[in-house]
């Protein structure tokens, strides 16, 4: 019953398999390994991008990082969701990387960024000129750090806004399998036909040991990635390993297949707690992050029981569950009953 | 023939059986599994420190940067050998995390800085004032860059340097291992009993797939570092298999098993290129690397024969040879059988 | 009518005589001539603090910017008013003196932290652990950004949540010297001695061609502080030009007469304006600064008869007015007429 | 017997008259008011570059670190001379402002980067590709650092050998006015003919109270310049105080007669040392500045006799003398019949 996290979970056996089967005999390392090129491939026939610049690395955060930095400059601005990962999760790695810009929360119910509030945000700053820092990027998650989707049409009506005025358009896809699982449209339609410029497509939180990709689609913007990265310490030498994950893991759609399993048990998750007496979602559950609030005897036999999971926000009884491509029926069902008593 | 880098091996077996051990249900993130608690536990046994602050990453590169960070304002000095890892290869990374601090050169015949250098160098340094950075540490790499053995007392030399001149000392152990096999001294003593503050312990150039530690003998010099490298993108999430690596590699001395198997391959080189009319050993051979003349016939036979190996330096004959623990007699025989011709 | 900045005001005759004076023959570059001794001599003695760190620079976002990053880490939080100047109007000033810390903002009614907010933000940042950015400093405003005072028990019950939590102190004072005028208190019973550890000590907003102090009460938080000003192209050669000013300032008491006079401009202006029909004041005038709200055709006839000043926020007819030393009793009663029309 | 620095030197009559003059009533800050307005376009006239960007700031420091954060990346490297003030006397601001770029010196005989050389290390750098910082930009100062000049011609030299592997070219010219004065070519001759993109214009060393300029004569490289001032702390916010000195310097050719005079005084000093038994000089006098050998009785001579100055290098004899345009020939003759005896 571990809802803590999608990262406490381990790896599927063909991410393990790929990973004895790339340790055999001696690689060049640094990406100069048949392996890299297979997974970049792959990566960039996916997303129909044959000309994406992709670079892997083994952290959802350098990821994110190194993408903010090459699309924001140290004296400029990001603006994100209120309750965006990049804001409160990263320790300042957005801030370290671009060398100092402001990170900017705008005011997203359920996760996704008001397209208003977000103009009027990038307007009042603009209009500050040499006093305040430039807008630069506008950074969306999706799903989104609340569990909820972005379909293309929403991405595109932020992304419209931002490059009308000039900015760049990333996209913390930590869960974006999730997201596709959900929403059913391609990978293309997900990002860079609904606008976003560089994506930070995750690896770890399904299914994967360590492995995340920067995939800018116009190469214009990817100058110097590799010495970003470099200098950030996330070039991998032994680099085969990284690309022995990511080419498992997209390998006949088994990112897909993980991410369905994981949102299906969320739903289930959810239907559960939504039938509790007492039981209430939060936000709609939209991948495989459930938010409720539950009754305390509830959590208190949940946690009794075993069950793995954090509270939620300022902690008034709210709970974050998450589900991932290991959750098990048995465990939510577990789970359930236990809440129920 | 694979003599390119260290970096291009393959794991053994005994890292790869506990990877596939480690994978095994759920367990908690971001370091907070009792798989890194006990890969901590035997790092701090090893090198009799058991106060010492161990934090796990991924990249060499990651640890040397970490490690100067920690110890070199951004207004500061890091004095390191003239061939230096941190100077030469890792694109600006110590700086980055630094914030901007100098790395200042010191000459250092066979990779080993000149004592009297190194103190001149800094009180040169010191002597100019506010006009110039502060000096604040010393960095040496044991193997050096140029191959060769720092001992305990070269070490405790040019501590004793730094230290009476309030400078710190980081050692980049990318190839602490097989200085260890060859020196035959205790991990301690070649460390902080010879004045070591911050030591990178290398895993990955002696068969681990991405797995370095960075050990800060005095804790009071470890604050706040678990934020340093989380903002820098280093904390890996599935923390477990970073354990897990690191304990497989310590269990039973297998890391000095695999640098003694590294070390006898590059003496076996030496050993027939010192045999080889025209060959010529440029440094001692203390380690798993060798540098060498060789006449050009030879390297253009045995590049013809398969073997991969860099140039060294401006490149008029010179060249590295690299040997892994997974480099094998035969390897070598049929090397040294292509430049005798 | 200039009511546009207090910046845009002229230098009263015994700054510019000083500047005459000091400029006779060489002097020693760098700080170290007999002017800047005494001007670091005078400031002590004001704020009766004989061990204070005093370093002069040019201007006031180099001074907040230098003083906090003596107080805050790259991975740390500053915790201000959310209209603050370090957070709005400096580019980012604080962020790249820092090395990429973040600005917090806190709910302020009239220019001053709620403590109870402040107190709050801090503890939930503090509880998010190495994935938050550490709570590093508090920087409160004196005057306030919008024009109110806080009296040193207001500036004690900030610091003292500050201190309880490990946090440093630091106070804008870029209109200290208004601040004092008003509150009648002692420099140091407004900083120190309620708990100010850093004070960015504004002269160029009161009568200075360019020249400001940053104060370090405690002396061991000003190590390398001359290396981060430096560092910053903020140690100015002809050292004794910066000293003159801030002498002939501080000597009997200029710097408070010429505060004296700047607020009661304000008081003037603001009376005025509250006896307008239609004029509103938005917050105490306790300083120069005077916001109101004023009929838009008041407005319009007060520009056309070249009255300059700025509107105030979102721009719905709020006005920010700035008096300075040089503003003259006719300079406002003919922009209160005006207003009146 | 001043001659320990050309900081060390008052500001001419007519700067102070323009400061004077300056001080009337409010003007806009930050640089809005005409004589900002007025200095930029005598510098765009003097330089014949109607489209450059002009910025002002007060220190050579601020001038040096911004124009190098402009023309190269965090992850670049700056070549310079191996005696360069950006190397050893800015306290790391140009590592700060470029967000820690490294500066690579390059051997410069007599103060002039050796062509050669310089290819050579650029070539060098260039070929490690993604393991080491990108070769961004050449700076060279006119003066030297030794005191030699740059002709049209060395400078083209130089910066076709970087224009050619696509680095910019910074002239650091906290001593172009002397330079031109030897010269005797004009300010575009010098500088964008020969190839410079981007020039610190010193003021200070030349008789300002504070106050440089960066010219960059390429608008397209000084996108944002005005934010990275302004983050930097280095906005003025009574802008037309720097712009008054600029504008009195160049004001009917001022800035040349001054340096005319200071060169005039450097060369009635070298022809007297060289007159001297014993005395010896180091390199040409070609400026202000005059480097020689002298036997110590004459030195403590002179010391004793109130001359001021500071020993040059490792100090074994060495003197550095410079001159300013108050140096009256009393004092020189002063001096040289001091260290006769």
């Amino acid at each position: 019953m571990f809802f803590a996290s999608d990262n406490g979970a381990p790896c599927p056996a063909p991410v393990m398999a790929a990973l004895a089967a790339a340790n055999d005999g001696p690689a060049m390392p640094y990406g100069a390994d048949p392996l890299t090129a297979r997974a970049v491939a792959m990566i960039r026939d996916l997303f129909e991008a044959p000309g994406a610049a992709v670079h892997l690395v083994a952290t959802g955060t350098a990821a994110n990082a190194l993408a903010l930095g090459a699309v924001c400059p140290a004296y400029g601005a990001v603006f994100c969701a209120d309750q965006a990962h990049i804001l409160h999760d990263e320790c300042g790695a957005p801030e370290f990387y671009t060398g100092g810009a402001k990170l900017l929360p705008v005011a997203a119910p359920d996760g996704r960024m008001d397209p208003a509030a977000l103009a009027a945000a990038v307007d009042r700053l603009a209009g500050a000129g040499v006093h305040a820092v430039r807008p630069a990027a506008v950074s969306l998650s999706n799903l989104s750090e609340l569990g909820t989707l972005h379909t293309p049409a929403q991405v595109a009506e932020l992304a419209a806004i931002a490059h009308a005025r000039g900015l760049a358009v990333h996209m913390d896809g930590a869960r974006l399998a999730n997201a596709l699982a959900t929403a059913g449209c391609s990978p293309a339609e997900a990002t860079w036909k609904a606008g976003v410029d560089v994506l930070s497509l995750g690896g770890t939180k399904n299914g994967l040991m360590g492995a995340e990709a920067v995939v800018i689609f116009d190469p214009a913007r990817a100058a110097d990635f590799d010495r970003r990265r470099k200098r950030g310490g996330h070039l991998l030498s032994k680099h085969r390993y990284l690309a022995a994950q990511i080419a498992a893991w997209l390998e006949g759609g088994l990112w897909l297949d993980l991410a369905t399993r994981a949102n299906a048990m969320a739903a289930r998750l959810a239907a559960g707690i939504a039938a509790l007496p007492g039981g209430r979602l939060l936000h709609p559950v939209q991948g495989n992050m459930v938010f409720a609030t539950l009754p305390a005897p509830s959590l208190a036999r949940a946690r009794a029981a075993g069950a793995r999971f954090y509270p939620h926000g300022d902690g008034h009884g709210a709970v974050r569950l998450v589900a991932s491509w290991a959750t098990t029926a048995a465990e939510v069902d577990g789970f359930l009953a236990a809440l129920r008593g």
